[in-house]
């Protein structure tokens, strides 16, 4: 495939994913990205294959980070190769999930008590040592330090660019008359140090609820047998669609 | 009872906790303790009653508490009045549980699958919410900000103080040949904003292993079924009357 004058061909498979699987290429620094129909919870405890999954996330993934380096922040994506496919440059991922809550939903309101839909006043971050093993566990910044995880640097800047993910999403789900309860990030470094937002941003990593009706327009809707969830990401992502025209 | 020149009388029950209980006095300031032989684990799933366990973990408290004193650290204790009963100082509790680990084990262990007994690069601070019906979950700063636990000046205060009283009390076990592996500290606050120490500091409270066998002297022989509580309490608090004598 020509990518930008240069002739990129998809080479073995690194990495096989619960969504996903990346791919070498001839371009040591660009990853061949393939999203799956496959759809998990409970750690992996259920799943499922949901054909047309795959599509709508590499989609949605596709127009949210272009959207998010419009707005400034450094992310990992390069092209939109297929429905399924994308290119994206190689990083060393840091093994954390960050999480951001606008609004009080699933294991914040169980962990503390705080009904759903409760708005916080102000966004909370949290980690998560990404392990399945363990099941990832909830972890404070000393325990990032601690598991060498990240330089306590490393982590500021992540927080930063997590609260500017933060705002630029608001801004752009507020359009669609989608309310961001919560969202999850995985960033990584390029071998000069550069951090970069990473991972995919689709309703299987936010939860997403419509302003109107209040309904789920994410992964919860599978979480908790709410229904189809092919239809529910289809809407997200025609409502996005309307917005690039816009 | 006549203490200090003041005639103090213990009054109602204010509160009755899993292992102590707290009466009013005569002074508005003045708490009378009482330590109860009740051990639980697990979040109260297991109970049970252990004649002499309030005597030891009255004694032990009190002696640690003078000891935290003379180090500097503010705390609540007043006076021990019996082998059972104590005077504290009325503070209004944080309720958080603050966690210092030097050595991984127990719940840490678990969580990031890190062996017991593997000694951390630095003196590791975990906050949980006291609440037994959430049942005591971890927090985060941000978490403790949002829930208007603290300010952000007094968790600083409290984080300070938490490893003010670490070097203090691994000086004071290192002489009596004891590791200090981790323990649990609950802070409150005077009327005038004071952050004092206060609850208890005991086997119940602390990890505390034997530097020469790595035998535990803490409540794991209880949690663990490891055998009878009550001669490894009697074993610490020896230990420690051995020192005051020094």
């Amino acid at each position: 495939m020509l990518i930008g004058g240069l002739f990129l061909e998809k080479q073995e498979l690194l990495y096989e994913g619960k969504a996903k699987k990346l791919y070498k290429t001839s371009e040591s620094d660009v990853i061949w990205v393939e999203y799956l129909n496959q759809a998990t919870a409970l750690n992996g405890k259920k799943k499922d294959l949901i054909q047309g999954k795959g599509e709508l996330n590499n989609q949605i993934t596709s127009l949210l980070f272009s959207l998010l380096k419009e707005a400034g922040v450094h992310n990992h994506f390069i092209k939109k190769l297929s429905k399924t496919e994308q290119l994206i440059e190689s990083v060393t991922m840091f093994p954390l999930e960050v999480v951001l809550r606008n609004i009080s939903a699933g294991s914040f309101s169980k962990r503390f008590g705080v009904k759903e839909g409760t708005p916080l006043a102000n966004p909370i971050i949290e980690f998560y040592l990404k392990d399945d093993k363990l099941d990832d566990p909830m972890m404070n910044e000393e325990h990032i330090q601690l598991l060498e995880l990240t330089t306590a640097e490393e982590i500021k800047k992540i927080k930063k660019m997590t609260l500017e993910v933060n705002t630029a999403l608001q801004k752009v789900f507020k359009k669609i008359d989608i309310q961001l309860i919560d969202f999850k990030l995985e960033f990584g470094k390029q071998a000069d140090g550069n951090i970069l937002l990473a991972d995919e941003i689709s309703p299987d990593t936010c939860r997403l609820w419509d302003v109107k009706t209040g309904e789920h327009l994410d992964k919860d809707v599978y979480r908790r047998d709410l229904g189809n969830l092919v239809p529910v990401y289809q809407e997200v992502f025609e409502r996005l669609l309307k917005l690039e025209s816009i």
